[in-house]
């Protein structure tokens, strides 16, 4: 462990924070941080920038689609089209921020990693609280405690108050790394941020 | 010279597409491949796509302002924030287009860089025809004959018509490479290329 961290904000249903949170401990390790996993609603940020989930965006939809075919091509990251997708993916969120409130952080960013392969690699309707409830039962995590937690009125504020927390620290996309106080948008900078620390930039 | 290309597709207000255009070149001759310059309107494409100018998005905007700042720093590319940014840019990729229609390709590549680094290295106004002239005749090109050209109607729907190709080719953005019809969106995926190009996938 070391106290230099990476804070790596994703919204659970964004296909570009899905590949990013399978690279981000590797690039944490190679720089000698630890990530901090920082779950948000990518929609709270959207309706500040004005921006649309990328599928319905005329000629950016079709070109994201082929993006994300070769993104798992070229960096082994399993990949299937959700059936349902864009849609709102609520309970994990939730249930990662009721899992860090008891101090299981470990466990909370096992479950992140789960339900992200669930959802993007295995095409399961994560979108479901039943489903989502069935990724934790995988974990370990208790299948009915869950269920009653992702439905908590206190759980559900508790990420409306993250998603706040995120867009006053200027996330507005996902993935969203910050490193230092120095923003890095886009799983595209991933190689970015690699090299620049080979050369030195954060030593 | 090989008969293998890459498209690159540019808007010369575009500061990610004058940092690509800087580094485009070194890229395709890593690739043995040759550049073929596309300067186009993206104002036509943002009215396709919905898009706004980054600059004017909340928090987008301002993370752009470091990012920029900053690609020069990693980059090495000269950077100074226009003074008047953003804003159409018409009579260079007019002028561009004049150029490449006498058959003076190299000439007009010549133009398109000196353009870009008039614009975002040396804080000139080439969003007007007096500057973009004067840029011209910096390259040996007659700046009188410039300066009709880029007023000429068949130039001015010349360039018009560059910009519906470039849509219906499915560009929305710049830079925007494409490499054997496959299209990449955005300076960050230089590195992409250029380290997919090394393991092979263009072999």
């Amino acid at each position: 462990m070391t106290d230099k961290i990476i804070e790596f904000y994703f919204e659970f249903g964004s296909p570009y924070g899905y590949f990013a949170a399978n690279e981000i401990e590797a690039l944490a390790s190679e720089m000698g941080r630890t990530v901090v996993w920082k779950p948000f609603m990518l929609g709270s940020a959207f309706a500040k920038t004005g921006s649309v989930p990328l599928r319905e965006v005329p000629l950016k939809g079709d070109y994201c689609l082929q993006d994300w075919e070769r993104i798992s091509d070229y960096t082994g990251t399993p990949w299937s089209l959700p059936k349902k997708f864009p849609t709102a993916i609520l309970a994990a969120p939730r249930g990662f921020y009721w899992l860090v409130d008891q101090g299981k952080d470990d466990l909370a960013v096992t479950y992140a990693k789960a339900a992200y392969k669930a959802y993007f690699a295995d095409n399961r309707p994560l979108w479901t609280d039943q489903e989502a409830a069935d990724v934790a039962k995988e974990c370990g995590i208790d299948r009915e405690e869950f269920l009653s937690a992702v439905q908590d009125k206190h759980v559900k504020s508790r990420l409306i108050e993250e998603g706040q927390k995120a867009i006053d620290r200027g996330v507005f996309g996902s993935p969203f790394i910050i490193i230092d106080d120095e923003a890095f948008w886009g799983w595209d900078r991933i190689a970015m941020i690699r090299d620049w620390h080979k050369q030195g930039k954060w030593s």
